[in-house]
């Protein structure tokens, strides 16, 4: 994980920024919005040692490329990079960032309520911040029957998330992702996180999310993502985002002399999310656009 | 798994049926077709006490619960328990009805050379014997690139699967449930067994295979479900069709204070299916209804 300012003759990383970046390339746990804040960590330090404008651009492209699929990640680290690279002041800049970061779970919460009305049986998947805090709120205000939870892969994440809502006090069911498309008939909405969001309202979250935008649709159910507009994608429309790579086959435990595939990431096309639930508001996806662009 | 007969005042079953039946309803790792056959052998047991023909529909009763959603199991217990209880001699009987059982997967696959002509790429689930045989017939006659396989619930059971066409000499790639409906989108067709083929033409299969059935629709793949007619159920229709029951929550290694819920069949509606490919033809789904009433 070395930087590519070793290759351009400039310093190297501080031994503590490398080892953050180095930490979030290898992060197959934490959702996009964890990794984002660990990025956001990895600018502070790096602003210890008064890096120089095409310094910080290094670090943030070297943040981008640790987790591609997360715009998040890549957004933050540019947003870091051009506020400090302007002379903004890093103590201010920071607190500022962190808490339009910490604070967007309770805003997508709330904006979260103005669209998913009743009692509600939902189903979700995987680990989503932004998902738990919407689920949270509809809990309390009375609005939420019961949530289906996939165990989800990758690595099962699924069953931490059904553990912290059970916390919570939701009446939740465990199930097996292939399980999940049949349950979307016996449930009122589906409720998915997001990765990251791209130009024309693609949505781009783990896998097992494509399956239940299409049971959403084959039922007439509702399929909402919720996320921060900080994961909206400004330079990936669906027809250009790249395969997402590989990960270790081993975590699939493949059999001797089979060969195994282990994608985490997925495209799920607009035409199948019904809104993205946001920190600034709900919107269509044919909306994203527009967005992306102000 | 004490036979009804007990409470109308008849012999119990012998202790070799007992243990036969007792073992049918105990498995989750066969396919419907192993168990049919399962199911033959019980009889072929109680045939030789001499049973009376009230009894022998008692034990084809027995044996059609024992495993509810497999028409088969019931499909050949009744066969036999009217067979002899017509009269016909025990052994060629039994030696008959083996003969079609067995043979089932070779017609299977031949038929299947009909259909998917050209060089494809497969994508499956779960373990069935015809899906085997007719990826075997077509790697055999050169008309099979590659096939993908979910590891598959309950209990990963694809891994077997994908280890028996990788010893065949098929290029096999092992994927999860949640990546299936993404790849069918890099497939050129799904491939799935059946557990029961309803009335209206509705599939039972296990769980996984509506997700491939919506993603086939999506992408404009052809759905082929492999099976013997035996499946066939005359009973139901996907409305009248009882959901299928939950399997022991153990399995999903739920977290502390969560419920599971494991489930492993589920209908697919019968306008997402292709056609079958059976031991007897090849049949769109709105044919089914002919075929029972044969």
């Amino acid at each position: 994980m070395a930087s590519s300012r070793t290759t351009r003759g400039s310093r190297m990383l501080p031994p503590e920024v490398d080892a953050r970046v180095a930490a979030i390339a290898a992060d197959r746990e934490s959702g996009a919005s964890e990794l984002a804040m660990r990025a956001l960590e990895a600018f502070e330090a790096f602003a210890t040692v008064g890096p120089a404008p095409a310094e910080l651009q290094e670090l943030a492209g070297t943040l981008a490329a640790a987790q591609p699929s997360m715009a998040a990640v890549r957004n933050v680290a540019h947003l870091c990079a051009q506020l400090l690279g302007e002379g903004h002041e890093p103590t201010l800049t920071f607190q500022e960032l962190r808490r339009e970061l910490a604070g967007a779970a309770d805003k997508i919460a709330r904006n979260a309520l103005k669209v998913i009305v009743g009692k509600s049986i939902a189903i979700t998947l995987s680990r989503s911040a932004s998902v738990i805090a919407v689920l949270q709120i509809l809990h309390l205000r009375g609005r939420l029957s019961a949530v289906t939870v996939l165990e989800s892969r990758p690595r099962f994440e699924g069953r931490r998330t059904a553990q912290e809502l059970a916390a919570a006090g939701i009446p939740v069911k465990l199930v097996t992702d292939a399980n999940g498309p049949r349950l979307v008939g016996t449930s009122d909405l589906v409720l998915a996180g997001a990765d990251s969001v791209l130009r024309d309202g693609g949505l781009v979250n783990k896998v097992g999310t494509y399956g239940l935008a299409l049971a959403a649709k084959a039922a007439g159910k509702p399929f909402y993502a919720a996320c921060e507009v900080m994961k909206l994608d400004a330079t990936h429309a669906s027809d250009s985002f790249p395969p997402p790579a590989g990960r270790p086959p081993d975590e699939l435990d493949p059999p001797p002399n089979v060969v195994a595939e282990n994608v985490y990431f997925e495209l799920t096309p607009a035409d199948l999310v019904t809104s993205y639930i946001t920190d600034k508001g709900v919107y269509e996806p044919r909306r994203i656009a527009q967005l992306v662009t102000l």
